[in-house]
């Protein structure tokens, strides 16, 4: 029986994660949920999964949530301290960091620190802190087991082969619905367009980082810290079918790819019973029905947001903190109509150029540099400094 | 330094092997060859690589050899006893086998009884004596590593899960180069462009198997042995651009699969380096060069004997020989234009019908079914009863 604790219970990956421990009851035991504010959804998953310990984002939440579920005996916490607790629960022997954004870095670093195996689904994570975060891992003897689907796949793939004879990490990316679009057809495209995401079912703010490629350029930073390879390893292949969810290139010539039905279960379930696998936890893949796979490179001059975040891993530090978080605010921006698509690289690329990179030595110099660069980003989207730099 | 005997040296799969050896002097030395009657190739064999022990096929090679290689004092044998002492010869670590036909089972039986790791490319070796072979092996502590394509990819693919978990293996099969073609198609056609291979350049005798998909059938039964998995859990998938060299599902639904351009030395390489793979071996894969990857079910209609190496390997016993055999004596007819590509089907089909399978306890037992479908090959060919079976 493995204990569970998870930080994003009310989120998408979240939610699968749930619902793979309803699948697996004598596998899996959820002792601990944090949440944001959805006080209904969460009662729900404490009257199903009775944890002993919750945690929302306000006090507000957590009275709420205490007049709903008061005659069920649970410790109910709030804010980062909560989340700090939930993150660390005693009883937990896995914690699932499932909160988007950098708001998970803290609890994660906790929970490393408390010397729980992380399933990591968080890319900000390793993206503003992970020299650091890896760093912990191997000092407290802990793991990351990767969640998203294209970091789950390289780490499945790598079980093939020593580490040392990697070539190279090949991340597959649909290409998100803008794909086929020319860079005259980019200027003028909308929220809806950017929201339908050709394969993958998942939460705004990812849709849109899919859209931009920042999503894969993101990941190409994540892949980095938690399999230890250079940035020069690390490729991009657009895919559209998203069936193989990345590849590694061995240094004999030898490809090793993972496939499967686009699933978030998958990974999840894996991640949480590795090295075992759990039964028909995703859909089965019948090759012959999908019928073709094709592959294409990815067009640097209409996915600017990609080569952005090479340039962040090359420039180190602070760099990958200040590309997630301008990249946070922009999209946020973007989702609430403030600005237009191709403002969102703009913000990015305005804010990177007014950034000189300083060493990341523990979570706060991470997080100086996440508000530096929100503000920053705020500030180019109030001073119209975008537009001016079409 | 590994040391390395190989079986059938001037053939297709032994002149690859020995370019490996080439490639990495520092980790690879061979100790003995046996060869057929190509004399001229295996004296250069002999002065390049310097084994101490060879063998060829018949009494008066051996002393053309001996003519051509006194000077070098290598020990010159032949006949099947040469052959045996060049498979279980003492100095060598691992023996390559990689003779075809059913020849090839004496003396890779002798070399796993003399404790050899084999790589092993002959096909028949599995499918006529599977189960005594895998139990020798098991009692010798020795083990199969696979040298063919597809089942070392399924070997690969295997590394990232346990046996316990497998759904099923998927083997890709080019389709050969009558894949496009209809039934009434398939009546007429030639010998020449039997032997075209749309993806790769092999022996004559696969080339054909390619084009009946009797290869793929052969690797069915193969693979049934070599992992242990029951032939419901083995499935084929048609795969024209043959760079998925095949795939193992697992029973959580994802799929790993091995990639790569077609070509025989990184198989060869892998088996002889296993766990490590050595650098360069085969051409590098650029998927988005190659652009598009495509999948279809086998059509039992068009290629029946796929469905007849089911058929074989569901009977059990003596019955894969007798496929395998009779498989040898109407592909060699084909190939001297002694009957019809239509007929290799039939002539496998009839002797199939007019066999009761029997135990195979020993080699004997398998050889003996071999002989026997040989000469019932010989006997429908010659008799004609393959046209009136139409």
């Amino acid at each position: 029986m493995k204990r569970i604790s998870i930080l994003g219970s009310t989120g998408s990956i979240g939610q699968s994660t749930l619902s793979v421990v309803e699948k697996f009851p004598d596998r899996f035991k959820v002792v601990a949920l944090a949440a944001g504010n959805n006080v209904e959804l969460l009662e729900q998953q404490v009257r199903r999964f009775r944890p002993s310990l919750v945690s929302v984002l306000s006090g507000k939440s957590a009275e709420a949530l205490n007049t709903r579920c008061g005659d069920l005996g649970v410790r109910i916490l709030s804010g980062i301290e909560g989340m700090i607790q939930v993150a660390a629960a005693e009883e937990a022997d896995v914690t699932v960091s499932a909160i988007v954004g950098t708001a998970g870095l803290v609890p994660t670093m906790a929970a490393i620190r408390a010397g729980k195996d992380i399933a990591l689904a968080n890319k900000e994570v390793l993206v503003t802190a992970g020299e650091l975060v890896m760093a912990e891992c191997r000092e407290r003897g802990t793991r990351i087991l990767p969640v998203d689907s294209e970091h789950s796949a390289i780490f499945q793939c790598l079980l093939a082969g020593e580490n040392r004879d990697i070539r190279k990490l090949v991340l597959t990316a649909s290409g998100g619905p803008f794909r086929a679009f020319t860079k005259r057809d980019l200027v003028s495209v909308t929220l809806e367009q950017a929201l339908k995401h050709p394969n993958w079912s998942m939460g705004r703010k990812i849709t849109i980082d899919s859209a931009t490629l920042m999503n894969k350029g993101l990941e190409v930073i994540e892949a980095r810290w938690l399999f230890g390879v250079a940035s020069e390893k690390i490729e991009v292949l657009v895919h559209p079918q998203s069936i193989i969810h990345s590849m590694v290139e061995y240094r004999d010539g030898a490809v090793v790819a993972q496939l499967g039905m686009p699933d978030m279960k998958g990974p999840i379930a894996y991640a949480l019973s590795y090295p075992e696998r759990l039964p028909d936890v995703s859909p089965a893949l019948d090759l012959a029905r999908v019928g073709t796979l094709t592959f294409e490179e990815p067009d640097p001059d209409r996915f600017p947001c990609l080569a952005y975040a090479y340039t962040a891993l090359e420039a180190g530090g602070s760099m990958p903190a200040v590309l997630s978080a301008a990249n946070e605010v922009a999209v946020n921006c973007f989702l609430e109509g403030k600005i237009g698509y191709g403002d969102i690289a703009r913000v990015i690329k305005t804010a990177m150029d007014g950034h000189s990179p300083s060493a990341v030595k523990n979570v706060d110099d991470a997080l100086r540099a996440d508000l530096w660069a929100r503000r920053e980003a705020e500030r180019i989207i109030g001073a119209g400094r975008v537009a001016s730099s079409k």
